[in-house]
């Protein structure tokens, strides 16, 4: 993406004169002036502040989930493995890496990725992962996992935050990597087609090269999934400009416990023949078929792009600057990401960079644009950093120069949810928040668990490190996170039902883009009715009577 | 909305310098030089081209539906209306109004409009319209309906195309009119709420005064109510811009035949919690249950708009007009509109008015920006008209001055649908078909009716007037239209299953954004598989398992 150095300058220029710029304390400086510390490799192999690697392999070590959840117990409908069913699918599947086969021999370090996630917090007792490699594969082995009561997990990349991707007990992994290829892409009406293996960001890639961009980005790109962005309806960093999964998604390829091919891969911005079906699929996190590939509508990529980080002085001032910045920004605006101060020190401490600003302050704001005219896009950006500074509604700010900067800015935004989980674990909640409270319940949990002794710098008394708020302001979603040094029961106690209660009296919703997995299955019916619950469990027992597909999570 | 005069005054300058904008057939006018026939009133009660006016009464002397489709049979399932169950729905919903009885009394005259549509092609033969006032009413009513077998057809505001909202034979009327409460919208976040009977125009003029707009405009947007246009998926005008319901409907009340309310009425961007339910409302024509309330995010009101009209010399250059309009309009680009030579005849015979272009061109192209800055828009604007003029793209164009103008402009793509209906009757194809070929199925139909000499001047031996094509080809959507003076087996058997056939070998969709209904219930084979048709009448069952809701129609 091009960068606009215009701006900057333009910037620069006004900053050496005299007031309101001239105040150093408030002085726009270009993002050329970070000193960036050196990454401490052999301490972090992963850099979390490196977008551009995939999620790191899950570590060995980790606790059973079952150990953690003593109360989930198997499902005694389901058949245990034999070795003949193995046989089946290794007669089915054919290629050798398509079947990990941990049941008639030992498999454990090849099945232990499939068995565990990057946060280290669920870990399943799979015995076998098959990789079909096409559609067909895929229906054969549901069909015969239906007809023989053998529940399975569907796996894309496995980057999920809920563990809805993670097997329980011994459930079958369905990985979906082998099916990685690229079907069709017409430059004219911007509809790209393919299956559900391909990642994230080798479908950008593919069509950064075409003048187009996947409609979503986020931190796990390097290694996500299309199909399980699309079963897990991602929202990812710019919704607020390229809008939903549910609007850009126009087909999908799905199979069904029993085998159906669902075939509705619409190559179509529009088709009017009866009941959307596709749409339950998206955020249906595996539980009423497997998503095998997908049709959707690809925005052009922009030519102009620009990043600018803020310093802010309160929450207030925060809310302000989202609202000016839909107006003078509106239609090139394509991020509003909120982070706190707490979640930048965090960033800081572990991976020892300097802040892109040199002030602390209480609230740190990430402003994209993506627009197509980098004059246009940089007069709009200057009108607002005008008014922003001149009305002192943020205290601080860079501004990136060039695509690294742009990348170093971003990366104290990405960072943060990888960097949280360096002392041990994090409890993670996902929130939709009506935008005038979002930040209260960050507030309200501190103040709860410094109330409760249990925050601080003594390992042994204080379980946790230090809560964080941060997310997406442009779609009222908060990112609240407590890292901890340990899972800890009275912690747990403190946070739940705390935090859902908060939101549910707010009207919120317990998960905004992360799903129900495993982890907020309990919780749904604090953002849904009784009547809801119902209705779901309706469809669910509609696709999947026998109750196969990814069991003990999602309703 | 403010329009932005510097355009079109920086066009007039270069208009008048040498080449390539000398030459006057190449010359783009102000549009204030058109002139603007005065409309013969007495002929044409409704002005087709003025679209701030609601769709017209339904007029008498139609043809029953029954007798034009004499295949359709009552289903013996359902119960007859008695007085009993007219007095039933008169205690429960009270008002005089809210019930318009033609069993127990004549009521011929106020129920006329109900069982009829303005197209004058579909009559039924209700005999009950019942107007609930609530969602807790409407509730009442279709239970006590699916408890007595008493079909149904949920009724807005009776707008459509394929007779989705008019009775069959005697199905009862639910009419959403007096459910027209706007029931909240939150500034910061662009979140809207309302009952299913507000109209189109009311919630957008609401919006606007509030510096919103709702993300759906279309021409009968003076009667439709937003709950119809949820029901029935409604595209519209500015889809390429805003992007489809399925994106911007954040959350829906609806009501199932056996009662049960659908409390989905979410005011949240994002809410991962379960089957997005919801998403099987948007499009199900009331079959598995009555929309009463929507939620719904709407864009910031665009500061600048502009409207530009061409007329263009080939189907090859209006696409390239397309292309390269998507590059240098971009995040602006709210519209591109098709009308072909023909269609714009046809409003300037029934109008009387003078078209905005002087020459005649085989096809015409309307272009919207909403942006928010009128300078950069007029400059994207002048940029694109520059280099389309200079590469000869488009042959003539003007743009609009003021809103007047725009208006203007506008109307001679809105006009198009009812000037159509001006002989007699129209068959009408809205089809989704890849861009490159979509307007040869217009050559090829007029080609073939020609052929079979149906197509003429002599009412007595030319039942069809003209063949034209116009539609929204921002979503490859062409609406084909064949304006005749009578329906006439002869031409229907030429139309179809051609038109079905061809739009099926490139897999294109039979309805784009008009729905099934009536009328294309039988050829939704064409569009989806066996599969998808077995998997949509799954879902019917399990929401309708009687049958009651709107029958004999979608699938």
């Amino acid at each position: 993406m091009a960068c606009n150095p215009r701006i900057s300058l333009a910037l620069l220029r006004r900053a050496r004169a005299p007031a309101p710029f001239a105040r150093a304390s408030r002085t726009l400086r270009p993002a050329t002036q970070l000193r960036l510390a050196s990454t401490t490799a052999e301490a972090h192999q992963h850099d979390p502040t490196d977008t551009s690697k995939a999620a790191p392999s899950p570590p060995k070590g980790i606790s059973f989930t079952t150990e953690k959840y003593p109360q989930l117990q198997r499902d005694s409908r389901f058949a245990k493995l034999t070795e003949e069913h193995v046989n089946y699918f290794k007669d089915l599947l054919g290629k050798d890496s398509a079947v990990i086969d941990g049941v008639s021999q030992d498999a454990t370090d090849d099945i232990e990725p499939f068995n565990s996630d990057w946060m280290r917090k669920f870990r399943g007792h799979t015995k076998l992962v098959l990789k079909p490699g096409s559609t067909e594969e895929v229906s054969k082995v549901l069909k015969y996992c239906n007809d023989n009561m053998l529940a399975v997990v569907p796996q894309g990349g496995n980057s999920g935050l809920v563990g809805g991707s993670v097997p329980v007990f011994d459930e079958i992994v369905i990985n979906t990597a082998r099916m990685n290829q690229i079907r069709s892409f017409d430059e004219a009406s911007g509809i790209f087609v393919a299956d559900a293996g391909v990642i994230l960001e080798t479908a950008d890639s593919y069509l950064q090269e075409r003048n187009h961009i996947f409609p979503l980005d986020l931190g796990a790109k390097g290694s996500c999934q299309i199909g399980g962005n699309v079963s897990t309806n991602a929202g990812g960093l710019r919704l607020l400009r390229y809008g939903s999964l549910h609007g850009n998604v126009l087909g999908i390829e799905a199979v069904l416990p029993d085998g159906t091919i669902v075939d509705d891969l619409s190559k179509l911005r529009k088709n009017n023949t009866g009941y959307d079906l596709k749409q339950l699929f998206i955020g249906a996190e595996g539980t009423i078929g497997i998503v095998t590939g997908i049709s959707i509508i690809c925005p052009q990529k922009p030519q102009a792009v620009n990043v600018a980080f803020f310093g802010v002085e309160s929450y207030e001032k925060l809310q302000r600057a989202f609202r000016d910045a839909k107006g003078y920004l509106s239609e090139v605006l394509s991020a509003f990401e909120l982070m706190d101060g707490s979640s930048q020190q965090v960033v800081n401490s572990v991976t020892g960079k300097k802040h892109p600003l040199e002030g602390e302050y209480p609230f740190y704001c990430l402003i994209e644009t993506n627009g197509s005219n980098s004059e246009h896009d940089a007069a709009k950006l200057e009108a607002f950093l005008e008014h922003a500074m001149s009305e002192e509604i943020v205290a601080d700010g860079v501004l990136a120069q060039d695509e690294t900067q742009m990348r170093t800015l971003w990366s104290w935004r990405e960072g943060i949810t990888e960097c949280l989980g360096h002392w041990g674990g994090v409890y993670k909640y996902d929130l939709s928040i009506p935008l005038s409270d979002l930040y209260q319940l960050v507030e309200d949990t501190r103040e709860r668990l410094n109330s409760a002794g249990v925050i601080g710098d003594d390992p042994e008394k204080h379980p946790v490190v230090t809560v964080v708020g941060y997310g997406h302001m442009g779609d009222s979603n908060l990112h609240l996170n407590i890292s901890t040094r340990r899972f800890d029961k009275e912690v747990e106690q403190l946070l739940e039902p705390f935090v859902y209660e908060w939101v549910a009296k707010r009207n919120g919703s317990i998960s905004a883009e992360h799903g129900l997995g495993l982890t907020k299955k309990p919780f749904i019916g604090y953002s849904r009715s009784d009547t809801m619950i119902g209705l779901m469990k309706q469809i669910k027992n509609l696709y999947d009577p026998k109750g196969i597909m990814n069991p003990y999570k999602y309703i």
